[in-house]
């Protein structure tokens, strides 16, 4: 069979991964798809860099339209992130009757049901495996391997630089600031490190997820987006003490009122294989109704291990190209015309255990103060610790039961009311993932 | 589009789990596949139960090629087991242009080659997911997921029930016999559990991976198999105190002049995500030179995890049946024109670390002989501990660097020929999995 011609938008990181796996792996590549992958065209931004990589092996331009349009070109691969050009060069590519591979969960959690759409109407694959946990293919495993179940929920470590960050807190007893520093100076996070660390590229991730995991539409702006960057050294220490870990996850449930959805610093007994997900790596538990639960592991960014869910995807679109799309995988797991309108529930309706941490004074009667509060919301404690804590104070930490966030929010407000109480109260989420 | 029509060859565990997940998530299911899958015919030795099972919904006969011969069936799942009745089963339904989906590894194993040939010849699809780890899909992992990668090597914890021994063997300080006879109690372990316990099945369920991960024909008649029958409790404490685990692995890795296919007790690093899968669960880590190291664990057997696996591979079915045969995976992963003839090394050609244990007299002199074996085979020692074992004995422990199996088989044989040494050496492999 002729190769399957690839256009390449952006040469960087992820791209020139691309451009080296294919040329290091091309003989083995095709002995799986039949057919070999060539790269014909690439845009970028800087042709002398770019020609210095790939020689002649494939035409330069720093005009992506040009790729975009090229009429040799089979599938257009999408690496240059964000919304903006990347959005039109999508749009474009599949004006085109281009298939689209692309790595970029910011352009598909934000305009996915548009792209999707438009792909559908044009008759195209728009893929994505390398955009949600690098190499590890969770897309394959949600659309295709665990088609037969109902799925109940899935957690995930889904973004490397904040757990490298929480890693380092934790192993090496830094501060939030100073792991931040670390993980800049090895190369795990960016100059401006915002969308890693205040959750946000866990969220893009985790909408696409839930999306596949609940046949609902993509709804990033309904996600609730915390980070790590307010979480205390102490709190990892109280939180290894008590037996827990703390991680970024991002979670989603299936309830039978609607869909939680939601990316924030979570405490996990620290037995789960969750828990001892170190470094950058990243990790996805999926729970079905069937296969009970499911987890996924390996390096969610990088070079390689992203350019190998890249072409994971392009050997699909290799083999599938010529297929009817009833013969290909729907866009998000679920037929067009069979995605629910399952609500997004507020953050404020999640049900949940906590963690809560408060500076008090060491006086009588105000634990006394603080459980009749908890109890009045209905919060029922497992287990409390107490430590002096600086001049006649205490640090008092509650681990609850479950309880739903918009009890908890009302009584912090109140115990942050009484005059015994020196500072606002620490609230971590919990989760058994049991 | 019309429902697909499934023939359903047993109604056993497997079968009664996917007669289950059918019916429980029919709706949700062909909400993802864009048609509904039923299963309209079923063969069974007990008829009367099977009819208290499935009612009225489905036809039930008691000859299965009745079923395999059906002109309405598309696709037969069988559900049998073993090599007899299914391989004539397997056989027919191809013979009849039937799709077919099966979980039965011994039969692919030993027959696959025969069988994918034959499949292929009649444009069918013969699919496998549920062979291999129950309901984890390892399977579309390794032919599709991982496509862009030249696989290194892969372990695997695939049989449940000996994980399920280990952990107890470990965790409740039973022997052998005490933790098969409580997973016999509990269901984990058949009446005559040969088959698990001596490796089989897992050595069965590493032949196909390797094929997928290496594109060479299965070669069941060349995998080392050795069980966990002769594990002694005191090793299982040995590799404890060092910072090992004991786990029953299937590993299976490339190297330059051929692969090993190997299934036996091995000592990991306590830290690593293999080491702390417990009781019956499976996970199976996949090293490729792009993605690095993945793992994937969930229930590698059960009623419904399995079913789980079949019905995606029913879903697949489903889409590509009207598919041409490029469209669709290749059975081993590669191209049948493009399988290499790589050949599987014999297990005294393996390279690996090595736990010894020897029971010795505590004599001047005794340590320094074996020391001088060990260097004239060029077995260099990790570390080594010695302890004292009833009466004026010891027990010495070593842990060797990576060595060849040949040399420390004569070493052994050396070291077992000396007067001091009181019993025959105990060898486990051992791992680092990094």
């Amino acid at each position: 069979m002729k190769p399957l011609k690839v256009g390449l938008l952006g040469l960087g990181v992820v791209g020139g991964g691309v451009w080296n796996v294919l040329s290091r792996n091309g003989g083995e590549i095709a002995r799986r798809a039949g057919r070999s992958i060539e790269v014909s065209r690439i845009a970028v931004r800087d042709m002398a860099r770019a020609r210095s990589k790939v020689g002649d092996a494939a035409a330069i331009t720093t005009d992506p339209f040009e790729v975009v349009r090229d009429p040799e070109i089979d599938i257009v691969v999408e690496l240059i992130g964000g919304y903006t050009l990347a959005l039109e060069l999508v749009r474009e590519a599949i004006a085109q009757g281009k298939h689209v591979v692309t790595a970029n969960k910011a352009l598909l959690a934000c305009h996915g049901n548009e792209l999707f759409a438009a792909a559908r109407e044009k008759g195209v694959m728009l893929v994505y495996e390398a955009a949600v946990a690098g190499g590890i293919p969770i897309i394959k495993a949600l659309r295709e391997g665990l088609s037969a179940n109902r799925i109940n929920w899935l957690a995930g470590i889904i973004n490397g630089t904040t757990n490298f960050i929480l890693s380092e807190m934790r192993s090496r007893g830094l501060s939030f600031e100073a792991a931040l520093a670390d993980a800049q100076r090895l190369g795990y996070a960016e100059a401006d490190p915002t969308f890693d660390i205040e959750g946000v590229d866990a969220a893009h991730k985790l909408t696409l997820l839930a999306s596949m995991a609940f046949g609902v539409p993509v709804q990033f702006d309904r996600a609730h987006v915390e980070g790590i960057s307010k979480l205390a050294q102490e709190d990892i220490v109280h939180a290894e003490n008590l037996g827990y870990r703390i991680k970024l996850l991002g979670i989603t449930k299936l309830r039978p009122d609607g869909i939680e959805l939601r990316v924030h610093p979570t405490l996990i007994p620290e037995g789960r294989l969750l828990a001892n997900v170190e470094g950058a790596m990243n990790a996805v538990l999926v729970h079905g109704d069937a296969v009970g639960p499911t987890l996924y592991y390996g390096q969610g960014a990088g070079e390689e291990p992203t350019a190998s869910a890249v072409i994971a995807d392009l050997v699909d679109v290799a083999r599938l190209q010529g297929a009817a799309p009833e013969q290909r995988v729907p866009y998000l797991a679920f037929q067009h015309d069979a995605m629910a309108d399952t609500p997004i529930l507020p953050i404020e309706d999640v049900r949940t255990a906590y963690y809560l941490r408060l500076h008090v004074d060491d006086q009588p009667g105000v634990l006394a103060d603080i459980a009749r509060i908890l109890a009045e919301a209905e919060i029922s404690i497992g287990s409390m610790i107490q430590r002096p804590h600086g001049d006649s104070g205490a640090d008092i930490i509650f681990l609850t039961h479950q309880a739903v966030e918009r009890d908890v929010n009302r009584a912090i407000g109140l115990i942050e009311q009484l005059p015994q109480v020196r500072s606002s109260v620490t609230r971590i989420r919990m989760e058994n993932l049991a």
